[in-house]
């Protein structure tokens, strides 16, 4: 337990669930106890009970929860710069897989690398997102598709969680990709390799959520109800790559077995997203992908604002589709492609981005929530989404810890 | 004079103009004396000369000229933040004008603001460039468009270099937008207030070169010749703002001037390229503003390519059309909103860059130059275009001195 810390003489966005224009409040203090919050407000109303306190002021800053990335695939081995740079040489999708490319070459380096290689390479991304006041992400192991290699993501993303002060939320992510010793045989795989992965997985505890990609590319709808099924029997949430490329009713079969989330989603239907609004599923916007791929189909916000499906925005970090490592340009990549409003982007890295993990205790500045604050030297929020390639952070508090 | 530097245990990535694959050399030295490059090259070659210094391992790590930034506006006041805000909620255009936004908010701005703040905003952007590499960077007016603010401006450019180790080149650009008060008098606004303001910032030492932007909403072709003739007659270099958003001809014109650089065109025809060519005129790319404003002509890359245009890169920094302060994911936009290759967007952030500023001493690592380097956590140099709001600098050196 740390000594109880006042924050003063700052702006706060609360981003409360029922707050208007980001909850802003100014002339705010911040009392944090035992890692909470224990009181915000105005501060001329703050409570005497909370009077002995040393104050720390802040000079006027803005506060706001600390960032959450809640989709990623920090883990990996190796990267992909040289195929990106064959691509734009004028290399053929043929020319570049003949020369080991695409996401078999990070599986082939993600089997080949040590636990240590692989940590060490996480936490350079990691401390990319923290950097910007990230406090809490989410890691996907699929790229070993094995059951060694899938463990072996998993346990490297827990640890990741004793190396920085950062929360890390597991996805098991087994239904990502058809190995090449299973080619032609997806199903074989989904029974043989995935499933019983995923039940070693958990049963060593290294399983938060479960995730899938459902697409041509990837696993049919009947194969991903396969795993989760396996889920719900765990007791284990899931949550679908779905409608990325194409629509097969990803989705709503997510939405069928109480997804928290739904991610990507560019050719969703009005269906889908009804079927989203009645399960609660929160919609996972990964405009880093969707720019790396130079798509055109974009995710339907009108439909999902109509349905009032929540929105979160994640970097999708990862070696292939998306080598995104800032939450900051993830904002404005939502704004500026997809139209989101500052505000829509920063409920999508933080309150948002908690209800895709299922977490209840982060994401917003409410008494009882935990001391996660970014303070930004920024006048006001919507210049967390306005700026490129800047970072104003100025301060992170985690559990209430500098 | 300081003390002659070896540094060791390197991959050196030359970017000079004769070489291939980035001059990349593995195993490699480079002798720092009197913050020049006394020798590059394969460590075992180097000669008997160099043999005493106490050598400076960089243990594997890649070293790349230092980055330059020849196209930025990152003196002005105020931001326009609120401005996108309204935008993404919707907000007209003129709404927006009523409102008191567009480019006139900055102007405002930039009038009301003293120099102590201007440096101190203009600061905080050059620290966001330089965290990443950046050892020169080019600096226009064009905010005040009256006399003493434009004079303001390129003052504080100047300050730039005393407060931070870093190169400033300034640009002259009044005829940068109509100000209200000669709203419908374009050409007086020229002939009246940027002419003698040009003479006088000249008189004054602050103008390195002279800039327009040559547009439907700026100024006319022959508009921007009166300036180039004085730029001419008071020994100026010119460069332009051309074709961004149609097609003026002002390349064309800025060729006729022997321009460092014309900047934008996205709307540049064959012809243009031509005549920039002839005239050694360099290209400058700008991703950012095609992004931001989500333009869908790209420029003509492979016209400029064919002809043996150069092209350099930059971040068009500015509070409206591209609030950008990072080159590295401008290298990233260069490539995959363009489609240039990694090396490509390395030379247009190095060698061409400093060929836009007219500048022969940097850019490159070849004996003589400026010691103005970039150190690297990379393994290859096609990872800095590769990643997107990541940072892997490891150190800088501007000068020789770290
Ligand atoms: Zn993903
Ligand atoms: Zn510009």
């Amino acid at each position: 337990m740390s000594a109880p810390l006042l924050l003063t003489n700052l702006t706060v966005a609360t981003m409360a669930p029922d707050a208007v224009d980001y909850g802003l409040l100014g002339d705010a203090s911040i009392v944090i106890e035992d890692g909470r919050i224990a009181w915000s407000g105005r501060a001329e109303e703050r409570p005497s009970g909370f009077a002995g306190l040393p104050p720390q002021s802040l000079a006027g800053r803005l506060v706001t929860p600390a960032l959450i990335d809640c989709h990623t695939h920090i883990v990996h081995g190796g990267n992909r710069a040289r195929e990106f740079e064959m691509r734009l040489k004028g290399a053929s999708y043929e020319e570049i897989a003949r020369a080991g490319g695409g996401i078999v070459s990070t599986v082939t380096a993600t089997r080949e690398a040590s636990e240590e290689e692989l940590l060490k390479s996480a936490l350079r991304l990691a401390d990319s997102l923290i950097a910007e006041g990230a406090t809490c992400i989410e890691v996907k192991s699929g790229y070993g598709l094995d059951q060694d290699t899938e463990l072996k993501m998993l346990r490297t993303a827990r640890r990741i969680a004793d190396m920085r002060p950062l929360r890390v939320v597991t996805t098991f992510l087994g239904a990502h990709a058809v190995p090449p010793e299973y080619s032609g045989r997806d199903g074989a795989y989904i029974d043989e390799v995935c499933i019983p992965a995923l039940r070693a997985a958990h049963a060593e505890g290294l399983v938060d959520a479960v995730d899938g990609f459902c697409e041509g590319i990837a696993f049919q709808p009947d194969q991903i109800a396969r795993v989760f099924d396996v889920a719900k029997e765990l007791g284990l949430p899931v949550k679908l790559h779905a409608e990325q490329l194409s629509n097969l009713g990803g989705a709503k079969l997510a939405a069928s077995y109480g997804a928290l989330s739904a991610d990507h989603i560019e050719y969703l239907d009005e269906d889908g997203v009804a079927a989203m609004a009645n399960a609660g599923t929160t919609a996972v916007i990964l405009p880093g992908a969707y720019y790396t791929l130079r798509e055109t189909q974009k995710p339907p916000l009108a439909a999902l604002r109509e349905m009032g499906v929540p929105m979160a925005l994640a970097t999708d970090a990862n070696p292939g589709s998306s080598p995104l490592t800032s939450l900051l340009l993830t904002m404005n990549m939502g704004c500026t492609l997809f139209r989101m409003t500052p505000e829509e982007a920063l409920a999508g890295v933080t309150r948002n981005a908690a209800r895709a993990l299922g977490l209840s205790d982060c994401g917003t500045i409410e008494v009882g929530k935990r001391a996660d604050l970014a303070v930004w030297d920024v006048a006001h929020p919507s210049e967390l989404a306005y700026r490129i390639g800047f970072n104003p952070l100025f301060k992170r508090f985690f559990g209430g810890h500098a």
